[in-house]
């Protein structure tokens, strides 16, 4: 039993839903189909999630209500249209946008989470009502009566009783088609995951119905070796650990949000990224562990600008038991998270997100870290970029880091920091932003440029 | 204005001590002597410390006391003979040695501090005695009189006002012999240093009477770049900054201990370790800074075995605001300091020294972080060694870590673990360590070995 996922683009107009029905048409066992709200059709298209929220900031700040709701409205009904299908589908999803811009304001957030599902909910309606016209038995469910989320205002999560209420939802003859991104509380309060959940829906439904596969389509034939739009024409990855998956979750690799896999991560259940435009091709699997033979050692790499260094020195620090611990202690009380801490005997980095960095947060660290830790020198670097290199086959290779080191060397850029840890599956590198690209196009070379003679 | 410490080998016989009067005769800025106990001789020979402890051991333990005491006070007898001193310096020693003997064993780490000491205190005695009979002036004082130090069971360190009592020690016209390694509690209880604890009482008079220079006299022409057990003929360091010195402070450069450089390093003091035995050797000067211009990218490497990789990962660990702080936290509540914590996006090794680790406490702190952090694979390995390649001139130096990864890759060892922290001093890899020599002979080839043409 599979269950399908069919991002924004792959249901954006009648043609792509077409592309959909085919595509669960030609396996029997695709039962359960997650939908995505309208995506765009071409670069400059709006998505229906952007159309919506702007009618959600129209309602709450007085603006041109009707004339958004009927952009919306109507490009549902465009895709009804040519769908062949009547306008009673068009009526209900009219009726339901409605009732949603008449609901309770006073949560804000709530009442934009609201109106924004209503794209994901209202096209699983239609997308139902389409397999239906053209004889594909199929009905649509509503997360209400399962998916069950967190209390606000926590960051949105499925409570376990999901994988419970959900567990027998293939188990009728029709296909199932299931609006992603959203869920309810036990309260009945629409809440959303964040951007990109309609992955999360599909990934928690794999897991209740313990699929056998998760195929996530999307607009691509695969996960790439490296960011495209820096890499020219970067090798296609075939088969992938849920691992390295996460290790190259930087950007360049940002086919999947960071928390999608862990439903499916905790059941081993595949995921098989596809192309809805190009659904004979095999794509990229992410599996629990594959096969390293004859494969390349380096499976991935990302890169990622924007961030910052906090460099802490104090003479004797190794031989202070708990130093660290109270460095990141006041780092955490600030709520800011942190990717690395790489350190000398007597000085220590943390690596940071500068967008959880304000100067105000910034002044009370270094007055905290001096004041408290007595520490001899304590500042902040910004403009950091983080390259990784990940690969299971890594391990154990020889002289991989010394080629990474190299190539980088090449490009004249000087290595801010480095950084790898005994689970050898990721080479960590901090440089300053203005020379990533150049860098990861180097190191693209030196372990995916095919050999060339001469 | 100088203090110059001379280490145990430097006073170890009459033919030493002259050496050492002949040293501070050659430079009249030379004006505080501290002395360690007279060390060994020849290799097989046992230090009057070591003799101190078993005499120690005998009188708790109701051995053989005569025996043992005789042989701690013939050994000065027969110094004092060589030095032509009448027998008067060495009935001061035998009483001194019978009241310590005598005193209160009531707290017996402090009762073996206390006879322990009476090596540095007594050879004080003696060495001031000889220079006032070859016609130098000299006195000894005793750490009575000022060395103040925290009350036990904490590690023993020297009071702030300890730098107010001594700051007029060298205003005297006579050379002041001072004993290394002990001080005095407020309430007038002997403890001392831990081992190698005279190179602190020099640093600390050296700070206390601001001198202009701290002369370390020790066996050795100078601090080698590698250590020469492992590597053949190693480049000697002419200068070094405290800094590069404390992120060698690995084994292969125990010529300070630890904590030695603080009080000198604070008021930035230099340091020039000499050689008793080559007086006219320049030795290698410890500065707070030094000008890199066409000096050598490194410094000096040093390895060191014995360590071990606590290896934690959890999916998603880096969203989770806290967890390393919570796993320091497990690991401080074991009272065991770290060295460095590498990491991956999923994963966190912690380098901890293995003496500080049991089964016990092994299992305790796997336990705890299964249990309180949920992590998906905890686990211990050993058998590790850190390999640090230092260098104030390695910070900007493009290509230095590819070298360095490069040497390594060519032995065939593998890299356990690479950190490199935003201050660039210094590099640090982990690795297995049977590979440990064979690594570090690489690493020297590379980075020091002259070129041979041909």
């Amino acid at each position: 039993m599979i269950v399908c996922k069919f991002g924004g683009t792959s249901v954006a107009s009648a043609e792509q839903i077409k592309k959909v029905a085919n595509i669960v048409k030609a396996n029997p066992q695709r039962k359960i189909v997650v939908v995505s709200a309208p995506g765009k059709r071409f670069s400059d298209d709006i998505k229906v999630t952007d159309l919506l929220i702007e009618l959600a900031d129209a309602v709450l700040n007085n603006g041109d209500i009707e004339q958004k709701r009927d952009r919306v409205v109507n490009r549902f009904k465009e895709i009804a249209a040519d769908l062949g299908l009547n306008h009673e589908i068009c009526d209900v999803i009219a009726k339901d946008l409605q009732e949603r811009i008449d609901s309770d304001q006073s949560n804000k957030n709530l009442f934009i989470d609201n109106l924004k599902a209503s794209g994901e909910d209202n096209n699983a309606k239609l997308v139902a009502e389409y397999f239906n016209s053209i004889g594909v038995p199929a009905k649509y469910v509503s997360p209400k009566d399962g998916l069950v989320l967190n209390d606000p205002p926590e960051r949105t999560y499925a409570l376990p009783e999901t994988y419970e209420n959900l567990k027998d939802l293939a188990k009728g003859e029709e296909i199932v088609v299931y609006p992603g991104f959203f869920g309810y509380t036990k309260d009945g309060v629409l809440r959303t995951f964040d951007r990109g959940g309609s992955d999360i829906t599909g990934s928690i439904l794999a897991a209740s119905v313990k699929a056998d596969l998760y195929e996530n389509f999307t607009d691509v034939d695969c996960v790439f070796s490296a960011n495209p739009k820096v890499v020219n024409d970067p090798v296609g990855i075939s088969e992938i650990t849920y691992r390295e998956m996460r290790e190259l979750s930087y950007s360049g690799f940002s086919v999947f949000h960071d928390e999608a896999l862990m439903p499916v991560y905790k059941l081993g259940i595949p995921v098989n990224v596809k192309n809805t435009n190009n659904p004979s091709a095999p794509g990229t699997k992410i599996l629990p562990t594959r096969s390293l033979a004859g494969s390349h050692p380096v499976t991935g790499i990302s890169a990622d600008s924007g961030f910052s260094i906090l460099y802490v020195s104090k003479y004797l620090m190794n031989r202070e038991i708990g130093f660290g611990r109270k460095l990141l202690q006041i780092i955490e009380e600030e709520k800011i998270s942190y990717e690395h801490t790489p350190s000398g005997l007597d000085d220590i980095s943390v690596i940071i997100r500068s967008t959880q960095l304000t100067d105000e947060k910034e002044a009370r660290i270094i007055k905290r870290v001096k004041e408290e830790l007595h520490a001899d020198d304590v500042y902040f670097r910004h403009g950091i970029s983080m390259i990784v290199i990940v690969g299971e086959g890594m391990r154990n290779n020889t002289g991989l880091a010394a080629r990474a080191a190299s190539a980088i060397s090449r490009t004249g850029a000087n290595i801010e920091m480095i950084n790898q840890g005994s689970s050898e599956v990721s080479l960590v590198f901090g440089v300053l932003s203005q020379t990533e690209n150049q860098i990861l196009r180097a190191l693209y070379d030196e372990f995916f440029a095919p050999i060339t003679i001469g």
